[in-house]
């Protein structure tokens, strides 16, 4: 099978680009001595899980339930669930335990840290810790922090951080300063809960681009991270990687043609309807047009609008093409785990235009 | 089962407001005289269909091949697919014909109305015509129209038109406006069609807000529409129901609390990053939070940012609340046929909290 032959729209995914990815990442962090909890929320893919944890320890981070319960059933039992646990989730926890999967929850909140301590089997938990981004997590410095540790009791296992606001940030050395303030927060947090008295074995922070550029990662244990696998317009802009680190692009047919525009297959659902790039550097509306064989040979070709199934691609006047209705183009994507979640499997190429494999995802919740 | 006790996040279905805005939709078309053919695209439920088609000839629009097949195998066999059809996408359709089903293809371009003609197995075709949106279609007054019912030959099946650019329209008056244009560039293209001698029995037109608001459909066969049956903010602004029309919400958890601030566990996927709202008259960010009874007791209480899963409300200070976690509450979604993509099923309400029924989805192509 080749790409031409696929129906549309579809996700491609080369595996080439991913396994330079997933090294580039590994590389950096084994300089920090820190091994890697890969965020699973882009991929969703156990195909892609095996090639992130190769090297590393075993264990993954996830953004739903339906992911912990698909990744534990494929063997990985060592999982992060990092959003915000809920007292009423406690029992599907408690299931996954039956079956082998040791899942570790995350809470900023009392009342859901005595809920765990009074679960008959409780999971162990890491208190939220904000670094900055004003979502989620207690100050590393208040009384919150020690609070929730004697409420979690032997459940506590430590601490955790996500400096999403690093998306904000422009430049390497910007990036940087936000690493600092993401592990600065961690440790903090750890270091008061373990002279408190407190066990903290677990110190977790991460996104891709604060892993990536982050100049002193001590005193944390771990590391967490997803979009640097797939990469996209947004993570090429804040310099997570160039823009040919992008592995996951939509395949799409031209359905019409005028002067200057062409329609393609591929709409709001295909591509999402995610406009990260549009406060960055350069505005790629809803995704970047390439060729077949997923060069930049057509210049801005960029998807202006997004219906539910149309795209329409404003033509690049420097680059004139015209194609017949049926070509087959890819779509580099503005945030890949937007875009990336439409769909329900990868066709897999080694970088020309044989599908070598077909991986599924795990959708929904 | 009752709502407190799903799974979250997850769509709440009122049927009682689905079947309102149905048989609205159904009386507003009958005092035309006119049949509608509803667009599947937001529902993608053949237990919607049925209330939708309840009253009408039966057959229905997709946007995908996926809905095409789903639709068919539960005996809906009349079948619009509203998307310009590719020559690579003709053997799927003839498989489909195989089973019975007769769908309707749509196309604006000669190379394709001749692999239409040239196919072992062509389907009936109707030609695009272009009512003012610039997005696809032929001129109604040009000469492509005539060419292509030459290329199309015996396959002809009449005109179609898409007033998309109804959503940019605001009050009444302008979407009439609109829906005049429509059916204009309609009637104009099938009456030169017929004056040329060419068969057009069927004029198709429509979108939710010009179905609703024409005051003139002469000339025309039949009526496209979809997001009416379910609503959504946008729409409720631009005057396609009422606020309490929006008949699809997202069950959702609170997952964190700060002053102002609440986080629930519908981020961006649960929600869409659909912006619809952005330049209505009132911007409802990510959605629109209810009480867990879908009453907007919460004032503006507003989605506005949107994670991958984490959706930050931002609370009304005229209601200030402070829900623990694990509450449960409703978000009304900005643009209903993105919202609903990323979930697999509908829970289904009679408009109080028992869950009646579950109702699943066709996603993806």
């Amino acid at each position: 099978m080749i790409l031409a032959d696929l129906p549309t729209p579809c996700l491609v995914l080369d595996r080439s680009v991913l396994k330079r990815n997933i090294r580039s990442m590994a590389g950096v962090l084994s300089r920090h001595h820190l091994p890697l909890r890969p965020h699973m929320k882009t991929a969703k893919s156990i195909d892609v899980a095996r090639l992130a944890i190769d090297g590393q320890p075993g264990g993954i981070t996830v953004s739903t339930l339906a992911e912990a319960e698909y990744f534990a059933a494929h063997g990985l039992t060592d999982i992060l669930y990092a959003v915000a646990i809920t007292p009423q989730k406690l029992d599907q926890i408690a299931k996954l335990a039956e079956t082998g999967a040791r899942v570790i929850v995350v809470t900023d909140d009392l009342d859901v840290a005595s809920a765990i301590a009074r679960h008959p089997h409780p999971p162990r938990a890491l208190i939220e810790v904000d670094s900055g981004e004003a979502r989620s997590g207690v100050e590393p410095h208040g009384d919150l922090l020690l609070a929730l540790a004697e409420r979690l009791g032997p459940n506590l296992a430590g601490v955790m951080t996500h400096a999403g606001h690093s998306y904000a940030a422009r430049g390497v050395a910007a990036i940087a300063a936000v690493a600092e303030a993401e592990r600065a927060a961690a440790v903090t947090a750890a270091e008061r809960l373990r002279a408190a008295g407190y066990p903290a074995p677990i110190v977790s922070i991460g996104s891709s681009p604060t892993a990536l550029h982050a100049e002193n990662l001590s005193g944390v244990t771990e590391v967490r991270a997803g979009v640097y696998m797939f990469g996209d317009l947004f993570q090429a802009q804040i310099e997570t990687h160039a823009l040919d680190g992008i592995a996951m692009t939509v395949l799409t047919s031209v359905i019409g043609r005028r002067p200057g525009q062409l329609v393609v297959d591929a709409g709001g659902l295909a591509l999402s309807k995610d406009r990260s790039t549009e406060n960055a550097p350069h505005d790629y509306g809803y995704g970047l047009a390439l060729d077949l064989a997923g060069r930049r040979s057509l210049g801005d070709a960029i998807v202006r609008r997004a219906y539910q199934e149309h795209g329409v691609i404003a033509l690049d006047p420097a680059h004139p093409i015209d194609l017949p209705v049926g070509s087959k183009l890819r779509i580099a994507p503005n945030h890949t785990c937007m875009t990336a979640a439409a769909h329900d499997r990868y066709y897999v190429t080694d970088g020309d235009d044989e599908v070598v494999a077909v991986w599924r995802r795990v959708n929904g919740w």
